[in-house]
C-alpha cells in the first residue's frame, strides 16, 4: 500500500539561484549529473530565467549549450524548467510568435517538463505558453502562485486548478516562492484539487524561508499531492529549498516513500558541498524569516522600501509605509506580492506617503491599474483607476495583454543577424529578444569559452566586488520593461 | 474546539549550547526576560549542566545566582532544567542524598520543572531524582531518550513511559537529542503513550539537525502531544532547534494553536539577533546533517573516531570500525548511542580494528558490560562480559550503580569548606561536589563578577583563541569519571 511520492531536484536552477546569486557555473554541475540522472528523481529542474540571464552576463556561458549539456549527461531524467508564461525568460510581455519559437526550440534543445506561471495569475498570461507546450507533445505543468490576502481562498485556488486543466495541463504546480504556504492551506488546496478533478498529477513547489514549508509538503503528500520539490542539503535551507535527504527521512516508516537512491543522494550531496565554498562571496545571509507571516510583506520588498525612504531622508517612516501597503494593494485588486507586483506596489505606497495618497502615480502602477501586466483576483478601486487614466493618459484595458502586440519574430531576426558573434540560430534571436542589452556583448565574447573555471572563492570575491555595480543587476535592482499600447514602460525594482 | 498546544522556549539553556558552545552570559540574557515571561510559554528552560558548568568555568558567574535572576525577572514562567538523574549536573553518579540536597536547593531557588533522564534509559539511574523533585512538590518530568536499534521499540518506549508514571512523573518527555525522531515514529510514541495511559502529559523536545523534525513536531501534536520545546528563530536551527516562530506558523488554520503573543516573538527574537554576533567565534558551522539516518552513528562520535583513527595513523580504516560500531553495540546490549555511551562503544570499536576484537578493552567499555553504567534494553553477550570480567578484575553488577556508594555529604560539606572563597552555603558544597576541579577556582575569583560583559566580537574571538585547551573542556573533549565499586574510573571522550 506504499505510494511513491515523485522529487523534482532543484539544485541545478533555483538552489543556487536563492542561495549564491544564481552564479553557480557548469563546470560545477556536469561532475553531480550522472549521480542526479540515477538517484530516481522525477524530474530534474535546471533552467529559468535568471540562470540564462547569468549565463550570458556573468559566465559567458551560452544557455542552449547549457541545456543540450544537461540533456547528454542525464539521458534518463526529465528536465524541467520554469516559464513566466507571456514573459518567457525575460521582462516584458512577448507577442505569441515568439512565444511558440521559444517553447519550440526549448523542447528541441531537450526541454521535457515545462512549468509556466505568471506573476498574478492571470490564465491569460499563461494560456499560449501552455498550448505551445501541448503542440510539442511535452509536458505541460500549470502553475498556481500562492500567495494570502483577503480575497485569496482555497476554492480560488482549485478553480485556477479548474482553468489550467482547461488549457490541457499535465500536471498542476502549486509555488510557493515566499515560503508562506502553511501546512493546513496545503493540504486543502492539494485536496481540494484531488476532490474536484480527480487524478490530476499535483506537484508542490516551497522555499524554506520561514522554517515551516517541510511540514507543509508532509500535509500535501498526505493530501494525495503526487511530487515535491526539494534541494539536495548540501544546498538547501534558508531562502532556499528543504533538503531533499530530510525529505526522505521525513517519510520513514509512513505509507510514503520517494525510492530514491541514497548512496546517490550522499554524493550528490559530497560534490556540492565541496563545490558551494568557491561562492561564499554571493552566499545570502537569511537563514529562517517568519515577519511574512504577519506582515504580509516578502523580506525583498521590506528592504526595498526602506532604502527607498532611506534616500528619501524619510527612513523613521517605514512603519507608515507598512499601513499603507496593504490599502494600495487592496486598490490595486489584491495582486499576490512578488516580482514585478511586490515592487510596484511598494513603491506607490512610499510615494504616498511622501507625497500624499496617489498625488504623484508611477507608470508602472497606473499600469497595473489600467490592466496592462493582466488582470488581478479582486476589482480595482475604480476611484483610483481613474485617476490612473489621468495621469498616464492611457485607456484602461480588459483584453489579454499580449493581443495588443503585433508579430515581432521578424524584426527580431533581423536585428540579431546585424550582431556580431550572433551564430544565425532561432535559439540567438531569442537570447537577443529576451535580453537585448546583454546578448550583443555575449555574443562577441562567446568563443572565449566560460569564465570562472577553475577559480578560487578569493577570485571570485575579487570579481564581486570589481563588477558591484554590474552584480547588482542580478541580486540587486531589475529593471522591468513592458512595451504595450505603443509605449514603453519602464521600473527599475530591487528583486523579491 | 482548538486546542492549545503548550511551548517550551529552550533559547536560554539548549539553544545557546547548541548553537554557541553555551557561552552565553547572564548580561544577555536578561534584557529578553521580561519578553519571555509575557509571551505565554508552558516553560522557560534556562539551567542545566553543560550551562552550570559554562557559568563557572567560563563566566565567573553563580549559577545558582543565576537561578535566582530568571526567578526574579520571570515571575509569572515555570522555570525548567535538565537534569541528568543520578549524576546530577556532573560527570558521575552520586550518592542518593546529594541527589535530594540538589533537588531540594534547586527547588528553593526557583526551580519548577525537573526534567530527569538517563542516558541508558535505566529507570533505575532516575528514580531518586524523580522521588525527590516530587518531595518538593515541584513538576517531575520523566524522560525517554530517543534512538534507533533493533531493540527500541514504539511499544517499548510505550513501556518505559509506563515505568516513569509509577515513580509518579506529572509528565512525560520523549527527548531526541540526535534529532533522530522521524514524523512516524514520533506519531506513534505519542499516540501509544496516551492510548494506554489516558490523559498524561506528554512534552516533546527534538534537535533540528536532521531538518525534518518540526515535521514530527507537527505528528506529535495530531497525536496528542501537550508541550513541544521550540527555540526563538535567531537562536535556531543547525544543532539547535526548531524555530519557535515557525511552530507558531505551522499551526495556522489548523485544529491547534500556541496562544503566544507574536509581538513579544518578535521582540525575543530581535534581542537574540542582535546578542548573537558577540559569540561569532563560537558558531557551530553545521545547517543540515542527515548521515545518522543511514549510519546511526551520531555525528560527533564519527569524528571522534576519525581522530583518534589518525592519531594512529590508521585514517584509512574509518569504514572498518563503522562496520565494527554496531557489532560492538549489539554485544553491549544496544545502548543508545549518546554521551557517554557513544564514546565508550566508538573507542572500543577503534580498539578493536586496530587489535583485534576484545583483545585489550576499556575500562569504561568493560564497566559497561559489568553494568557499572546500567542496563542496557538488551542482554550483554555472555562472552564479551566474561572477557569485561578477566580484563578489569571486577564482578558483573546487577544491582543500581549507586546502591554501591556510600554516604558522601558530610564529607564533602567538610572539603568544601576548607576552600577559599567559599561561602557555607549548601549551594558551593553542591557546585564543589559536581565541578571538583572547576570550583575552587571559581570560588576565589566569584566577587571579581562576570567575566565577557560588554566585550566585542573580536575580544571573545580572541579570548577563545587563547583559551583553546581550556575551551575543549567544553566544547572538545571531557573527562567522565564513574567511582564505584572502591575504584575510579575515568575515561576521555569527545561530546556528543
Amino acid at each position: 500500500m506504499t505510494r511513491t511520492i515523485g522529487v523534482t531536484e532543484v539544485v541545478l536552477r533555483d538552489a543556487h539561484q536563492s542561495l549564491i546569486a544564481i552564479r553557480m557555473a557548469m563546470e560545477d554541475m556536469v561532475g553531480a549529473c550522472e549521480d542526479i540522472d540515477q538517484a530516481g528523481y522525477w524530474s530534474v529542474e535546471c533552467w529559468g530565467g535568471a540562470t540564462y540571464d547569468a549565463c550570458i552576463r556573468y559566465l559567458n556561458e551560452d544557455p542552449w549549450e547549457r541545456l543540450r549539456t544537461f540533456r547528454k549527461l542525464m539521458p534518463n531524467s526529465r528536465l524541467q524548467m520554469l516559464l513566466r508564461g507571456q514573459n518567457l525568460l525575460g521582462y516584458r510581455h512577448y507577442e505569441d510568435m515568439v512565444v511558440d519559437k521559444f517553447v519550440e526550440k526549448s523542447a528541441e534543445n531537450g526541454m521535457d517538463v515545462f512549468r509556466v506561471f505568471d506573476a498574478l495569475n492571470d490564465p491569460r498570461n499563461m494560456a499560449r505558453a501552455m498550448a505551445a507546450v501541448k503542440k510539442t507533445g511535452k509536458h505541460a505543468q500549470g502553475t498556481i502562485c500562492y500567495t494570502i490576502s483577503p480575497l485569496h481562498t482555497t476554492e480560488g485556488y482549485i478553480k485556477l486548478a479548474g482553468q489550467l486543466l482547461d488549457m490541457g495541463a499535465d500536471s498542476i504546480a502549486l509555488k510557493d516562492m515566499a515560503a508562506l504556504l502553511a501546512p493546513q492551506p496545503a493540504y486543502d488546496i492539494v485536496k481540494g484539487i484531488k476532490d474536484t478533478y480527480g487524478d490530476v498529477q499535483v506537484n508542490v513547489h516551497c522555499h524554506a524561508t520561514t522554517g515551516v514549508t517541510l511540514v507543509s509538503l508532509m500535509k500535501a503528500i498526505e493530501a494525495g499531492a503526487d511530487v515535491v520539490d526539494t534541494s539536495i542539503s548540501s544546498m538547501s535551507l534558508g531562502p532556499g529549498h528543504n533538503p531533499t535527504e530530510s525529505l526522505v527521512a521525513m517519510l520513514q516508516g509512513t505509507e510514503y516513500t520517494t525510492n530514491l537512491d541514497p548512496e546517490r543522494l550522499v554524493r550528490i550531496r559530497d560534490h556540492f558541498a565541496a563545490v558551494r565554498p568557491k561562492y561564499k562571496a554571493f552566499e545570502s545571509a537569511t537563514l529562517v524569516d517568519t515577519d511574512i507571516f504577519s506582515s504580509q510583506i516578502p523580506g525583498g520588498m521590506l528592504s526595498n522600501m526602506e532604502s527607498q525612504l532611506k534616500q528619501q531622508g524619510a527612513g523613521d517612516r517605514i512603519k507608515e509605509v507598512m499601513e499603507e501597503v496593504p490599502l494600495v494593494k487592496a486598490d490595486a485588486g489584491h495582486p499576490p506580492l512578488v516580482t514585478p507586483s511586490s515592487q510596484i506596489v511598494g513603491t506607490q505606497a512610499v510615494f504616498n506617503v511622501l507625497m500624499g495618497r496617489y498625488k504623484v502615480m508611477t507608470g508602472e502602477f497606473a499600469d497595473l491599474m489600467l490592466g496592462y501586466y493582466g488582470e488581478c483576483i479582486g476589482e480595482r478601486n475604480p476611484e483610483v483607476v481613474e485617476i490612473a487614466r489621468q495621469q498616464a493618459k492611457k485607456e484602461p484595458i480588459t483584453v489579454r495583454p499580449a493581443d495588443l502586440l503585433t508579430p515581432e519574430w521578424d524584426a527580431l531576426v533581423e536585428a540579431t543577424s546585424k550582431l556580431e558573434g550572433a551564430n544565425g540560430s532561432d535559439e540567438d534571436v531569442l537570447t537577443y529578444a529576451m535580453f537585448p542589452t546583454v546578448a550583443p556583448g555575449f555574443f562577441t565574447t562567446r568563443d572565449e569559452g566560460p569564465k570562472n573555471v577553475g577559480k578560487t572563492p578569493e577570485q571570485m570575491a575579487a570579481e564581486m566586488d570589481a563588477a558591484k555595480g554590474a552584480s547588482k543587476a542580478v541580486t540587486g535592482p531589475i529593471t522591468y520593461k513592458v512595451s504595450l499600447g505603443g509605449r514603453d514602460h519602464s521600473v527599475t525594482v530591487e528583486r523579491a
